[in-house]
This record gives structure tokens, C-alpha cells and sequence, in this order.
């Protein structure tokens, strides 16, 4: 018989101390950390400590610490031994947002390798494995050894995150998640933070979403998650750069996983929506230069076929089909636009609610999603539109599921009359044009 | 199959509006105690949601609503029937606190009857029932039916709270002992009238201890837990009284369970040490004042015997012998005064911890408690000793509990030098005499 471990601590202790407005130290970061993903601190006791930790925060060496105690937890991947430099890319989140998928392999063609373990969808954001898996024959799951091989060949891999990765985070992230603590700015930066420096990439770029279909609706908490992570990066010795940008309204002209997998591939191949193409780019170019490769504009490699040939070989890979047709769902339905003018607002998260409901998305983690479901949207903001022709066209399985995406998107379309038609306005009231990049975070 | 509750509310809605500093609606505090109770919220949700009430607090309005949805968990026991009024008394928790066992049956024998619901103890405070279940033959568990009865003949009653009253409070109670959620005045004073109130007694005295060795330490917080608890009562038709009282020394000259009976039976026979004597008579006349009887004098009672034959029936009822011979440790440890002067302090919680390590307490629910074991005290503050007499005499089953009782006891000792004699000191510092009784406190 294996004796119980002597604990050297008592989990009301370290609770205690932070809900008085505490500091924890090393020891008891590592002990609770350590204990909780044995089973020796339990998920009540784990769940009461991340309240007192968003109700009473933690300071930045806490947060360090405690990022470090995760990553402790389990496996730290290492492609030290690759013959190129490694760089990756995580988005906080948003509708439409399948810049990985464009983003992976044309860094790849820019001699950088892209590790990336990646999430399913839960709620109103796309999962980017989700959508790859729209693609016939592509799997997730891959050993270590088929990534790193992967990785030297084709030099981006985009697969699930193993059991082996910070397992601490796993199971208090699943804890957060009904226990009202998800909002918190040292857990939300730990818990991405330990995933993607566990994963062993040398360079991270953030890509952390503010506005509306964002998880951080306003700029100075987004602009305190993206510096708080740069930091725990830059710590843990990975080169991390932050930019933030602007999810107000969805990113390109589609949300639903097929229905941006081919908007990708339009990418890819040299077309696609303007503000999809343009954060590729910003991104791509920050990963570079994070990874120290600055003799490449990758421009250039989505114009020569480059980062398609990559995407081909990268889809090849994992067993997916690249010229294989896409899933298409059997229902359709057209959204008309409610008058004459310049569309102001298509909001975010009405859209990715609505692309949720028709099936892309799922409400628990065991649910499936639609491959062809989704939300193909004919016109952005700042576009003309004319009544009754269609502003969107919705997709899905079954019919019944069109009316709660109506419903979902009933209060996210404004528009202005045109200018010189209908009645007068004041000045300035036109909706003005949200840059895409909103600020720029370095270590 | 009986198809599972639709549930109106989701437990991390609840969460984050009490987090996020919202009042919980009337509707939203029903639910989520019944759901708890039930098993709907889980262990982590209400440990989440309990943190965010300690941090965040509760309105006077919500603490009320909190405090009726546990009395609605369970049955509430109505004594409405018996031919006397009825008064119960709680105390917070002391150390050498034996007042109940004299208390309950001199109210008794003024006219009221005493129905009381009570506890065992954990930690350093001892439990009544422990007390009494030294006693030979005594027994806690009665039934509903038994203790009318009891009550209708002998008009006291001791005994331990079934399964039935405020279920939700004790599941809830356990779950903040081991998630940093004691502290809390709105949990505390809901856990205690939920009791109360559940309990069926028509008027309530609650002995708030502040001190050492009291569960506040400080007078601010004693006095606001004891106005939450006075208000919680009036609220539900329960004509309630607070006083506050010192628990800076322990009440009396023993700390143990045979030992304090053997004090309190020396009290109704006219004797026994001051502060016990006092503290009893003014609760007594809070009592009999609350439940409106006027016409008679404790004091009285005590003197004539009436009290003292009034016990001898309480524990004959309940099975006990009160003529048995009480149960003694076999060893014996005795303590020296370390200088000749005048016992400045004695301190509670030194002396609680050290009858705790003899073995009268227990630090798990599950632990034995021992009848025989405890402290004697041979002076109490503001007595005159001289270096190498009896200071106290340590009682136990066995030898090995002496060292950890004399380290509890180590700092718990202050001995003034006499006036006259040692070197000079400034005039003023020798130790005041707190007055036993601090503030009285009614709705």
C-alpha cells in the first residue's frame, strides 16, 4: 500500500489567505496547483479559491507562478531539435474567425513551423478543429510523433491538444466554467498561457478580440488580458507579441465551419474578403518577426501559390482531402435587408448566436456540430444595401432551426439611409468604420 | 421515470449576479437552496457562490430570504400546543461555556419551557451534548413525539437536531467549513436562526461571545452579527434578544465535559463560581422577560432547590441518572503559577485548545470525545497567586496528551507582580477586569 501523501498545506489555509486579501506564495501556488489535479484539493475547495482570486485578483508574480504550476502538471513539448524556428497563434475568440486556417500553412511557406493544439467550439465561437474536421477524411488526434514529423515536412500542423498538456488547466477551466469564475484576468491568462507554452512553440503571437462577438467587450480589459499575457510569455522565456483587434462584427463574409473553410481556401488562393486577407497578413508578419525571420513578406507567398501548396500538404497530412467537395446542409434561408442605405452594423455576436443555433456550434462539449451549417453573409458594414435584396443567407440541417437564428439576429442589423435619400440627419451620425487592428502589445 | 425538475434559474447565473455585486432576487434564493438541497447546484457551485456572499455580501433583505428558504428546506416544529410559553437560548461558542445545562432547567422551573436543539462540538469549543452524554445512561436522540412530551412534563429538553430541521443548513455548513466560507456574517446568522427558527421556539436569547476564545475576536463584528440575528428572528415572529459577552477567559473553573457538568450541578445547588452564576440568571431573565414572565425571580428558583429538581427530572427523562457517579481521566497533570502576584490573564482559547488535546474535543465530526478529560482552573483574573502553587490541574485518559496541552497553554498565562513587591511598574498597567456582560441588543 502507497501511503497518502503528508500535504504540506491545508487547501482552507490557502483559500483563507486570498479571500483576506492575501498574497500566496511559490509554495502554496505550486502545492494547490499540484494537489488540486490529484484530487487532494477538492472542486469545491478549488472553486471557492478561483472566486477569492477573481473577486481579490493576484498579483503578477502569482499569476507567473501560477502558469508555471500548470504547466508543471504536466508534459512541456519541446522542437528545439526542428530545423526551423517555431512560432504560434492564439485568438481569445470570435465569429468568423478561421484566420488560422489561411494563417498556418502561409507561415509555413515563410519557413517558420506552426505548432498549433487547438480547441472545439463552445457557444457562439467556432472551434477551429471543428471546421478542419469539415474537411473529408482530416483527423484531429495525432501522436507526438506524427506532429513533430509533420511539423519537419509540411512545417504546420494544426491538432487537438492531448490529455498530457496541462492537465491542471483542463480540469479548472472545466471547473470555471460552472462556477461563475471564468472572468478573470489571471485565470483567463494562465489558463491560455500554460496551454501554449506547454505546447513548446519558440514564439507566440496573441491575437485578443475586443468588442461586441468578443469574449472582452471593452478595450482596457482586453488591452490588461493582452499585457498580462505577454508577460507570463515573456517569462517562461517564449517571444510573445499581442495585437488587438476588432470583433464588433464577424470576420469575413462567413461563420459556420465548412462555410470558412472555403473562405480560407479563397484566401489561400490569392481572392477572399478584405479584412480576412488583411489579418492574416498582420499576423503572419508578427509571427515572422517573433520567430526572427524577417528576409520573407508573406504577401508574396500567398501570391506565388506558396501557402496554398502548404495548406494542400498540410490538409494531406492528417488524412484530409483538399479537392474533396465540402459538406453542404440540406436548408436554406435568405435574410432580406430591411431598407435602402448603408449597412452600419452587422453585429457579431447576433451572427455568431444565429450560426450557433443553425448547427455550427454546440451548447455542451459532447454535443456534434453541422459541417455545413452557418451563417454566408452578402454584404459587410460600410457596404450599400437595397431593400428586400438578400443581406444574408442562412444554412442549415432542418428548417426548425431557422427560426431562432432569426430571432438571434433580429436586433443585429442597422442601416442608414444613404446620404441625400430619406429623411435629414445630423452630422457624424453615420457608423464609423472600426479599424481592424486596434493597438499593438510587446514584451 | 419521473422526468427531472425544469429548472428556472442556472446556478452560474445566480453566481455571477452575486459576484458582479447584484441583490439575488426572492425567486433566485428559493431556488438555489432548494436545488443545492436537492442536489441540482453542486458542491462547486454553491462553495463559488458562498465565496462571492462572503466577499460581496448580503443585503438585510436577502439574508432574510436566504435564511427562510433553509428553514423551508425542512420541517419546522411548532410547540404552539404545550400549556407554557417557550424560550431558547444559542450561544456562538465559548470556552468552559456550560450555561445550558443550568440555564434550561431553571427557566423551566420559572415557567417557560426550554425546547433545545443542540450541537456537538468541533475544535476548541466544547458541545453541550458532549457535556451531557457524560452523564450515565444520557441520551441525545429523541423523537419529535419524546420531546413534547418532555417538554409538556419536565418543560426542558436537550437534544440533537434531526435530520429534518434546515437540511440545507447543514449541507451548507459543511461545505464552508472546508471551502475559507465560515467567516461570513450573513451565512453565519442564517445558519443559526435557520436552526432556531426551524426549531419552533416562540422566544430566543443568543449569547454572542467576543474574545479570545470566542469565534470574534473583535466587539464590531460581534455587534453586527448579533443585530443580522435579531433582525433575522423578529422577521419570522420570533421575539429575539442578543446579549454580548466577554470570552477573553474561559466562563467558570473547568473546560471538559464531566468536569462542566459537575460545575453546573454545583450551580444549581447554590454554589459554583461567580461569573457562571451571573451569566445564567441574566440570560434566565432574558428569557423569561422574551417569552413574557415577569412575575418571578430566577435567583429564587435557584435558591429553593426548584432549578436543581427541575434538572434532576430533564435527565431522568432522557434516560440519564443524575446520581451516577460522573466519569473521571485516569491522569492527572498538575500546572504551577510561574510568579507570585495577581493573575492578569487566563486565556480562552490557550485553555480551549489545551482541553481540546486532552481529548474533551474532537477535530473531526467522526472523532470520540472524552467524558473525564479536561482543565481544572484553581484562580481566574484578578486572583492572587504565589509561584509553584496549583494553577490548574490538566486531566486526561492518558499521559502522551499532556505535552501538546501544555504547549497550548505556554502564552495563555500573564502574572502581574503584587503591588509592593517585584520592580516598580506604570501606574495602569495591570490588567483591567472586562465586565462579563458587553451589550444587550433587542429587535
Amino acid at each position: 500500500m502507497i501511503p497518502a501523501p503528508v500535504e504540506p498545506f491545508a487547501a482552507v489555509d490557502v483559500i483563507v489567505a486570498k479571500r483576506d486579501h492575501g498574497e500566496l506564495s511559490d509554495a502554496q501556488i505550486d502545492w494547490v496547483i499540484d494537489a488540486y489535479t490529484r484530487g487532494a484539493v477538492a472542486d469545491e475547495q478549488m472553486a471557492s479559491l478561483a472566486m477569492a482570486v477573481l473577486l481579490n485578483g493576484m498579483s503578477s508574480r502569482e499569476t507567473s507562478r501560477w502558469t508555471a504550476a500548470m504547466i508543471a502538471s504536466g508534459e512541456r513539448m519541446d522542437f528545439s531539435a526542428l530545423s526551423r524556428p517555431t512560432a504560434d497563434k492564439h485568438s481569445t475568440g470570435g465569429v468568423g474567425d478561421k484566420i488560422t486556417l489561411p494563417l498556418a500553412p502561409l507561415v509555413a511557406a515563410c519557413g517558420v513551423a506552426v505548432p498549433q493544439l487547438s480547441g472545439r467550439g463552445l457557444g457562439h465561437t467556432g472551434g477551429t478543429l471543428d471546421k478542419l474536421e469539415s474537411i473529408p477524411g482530416w483527423r484531429a488526434s495525432l501522436s507526438n510523433a506524427e506532429m513533430l514529423a509533420i511539423l519537419e515536412e509540411v512545417g504546420a500542423v494544426v491538432c487537438a491538444a492531448g490529455e498530457h498538456l496541462a492537465p491542471a488547466d483542463r480540469k479548472l477551466y472545466s471547473l470555471r466554467d460552472v462556477t461563475g469564475t471564468v472572468e478573470s484576468i489571471p485565470l483567463i491568462a494562465s489558463s491560455i498561457m500554460s496551454k501554449k507554452i506547454a505546447e513548446g512553440t519558440g514564439a507566440l503571437v496573441l491575437d485578443v478580440k475586443v468588442g461586441s462577438g468578443a469574449f472582452m467587450k471593452d478595450i482596457d480589459r482586453a488591452d490588461e488580458l493582452a499585457r498580462t499575457m505577454v508577460a507570463l510569455g515573456e517569462d517562461a522565456g517564449v517571444r510573445t507579441v499581442a495585437i488587438l483587434s476588432s470583433m464588433d462584427t464577424p470576420l469575413g463574409l462567413t461563420a459556420g465551419n465548412a462555410l470558412e473553410v472555403a473562405e480560407s481556401v479563397d484566401v489561400l488562393a490569392g481572392g477572399g474578403p478584405r479584412d480576412v486577407v488583411e489579418l492574416t497578413l498582420v499576423l503572419a508578419r508578427e509571427m515572422l518577426a517573433a520567430a526572427g525571420v524577417d528576409n520573407v513578406d508573406p504577401a508574396d507567398r500567398l501570391a506565388d501559390g506558396s501557402a496554398m501548396d502548404a495548406w494542400r500538404r498540410m490538409i494531406r497530412a492528417q488524412g484530409g482531402d483538399p479537392d474533396a467537395a465540402l459538406p453542404v446542409a440540406r436548408e436554406s434561408h435568405s435574410v432580406a435587408a430591411p431598407s435602402t442605405g448603408v449597412l452600419s452594423r452587422l453585429d457579431a455576436l447576433g451572427v455568431g448566436i444565429a450560426a450557433w443555433r443553425l448547427g455550427a456550434g454546440r451548447a455542451r462539449k459532447e454535443d456534434p456540430v453541422s459541417a455545413g451549417a452557418g451563417v454566408v453573409m452578402h454584404a459587410k458594414p460600410g457596404d450599400t444595401v437595397r431593400a428586400g435584396d438578400p443581406l444574408m443567407t442562412l444554412h442549415a440541417d432542418s428548417a426548425d432551426r431557422f427560426p431562432g437564428a432569426l430571432e438571434a439576429l433580429a436586433g443585429a442589423v442597422s442601416v442608414d439611409p444613404a446620404p441625400g435619400a430619406g429623411p435629414p440627419r445630423a452630422v457624424g451620425s453615420a457608423h464609423p468604420r472600426t479599424p481592424l487592428v486596434l493597438a499593438r502589445i510587446a514584451g
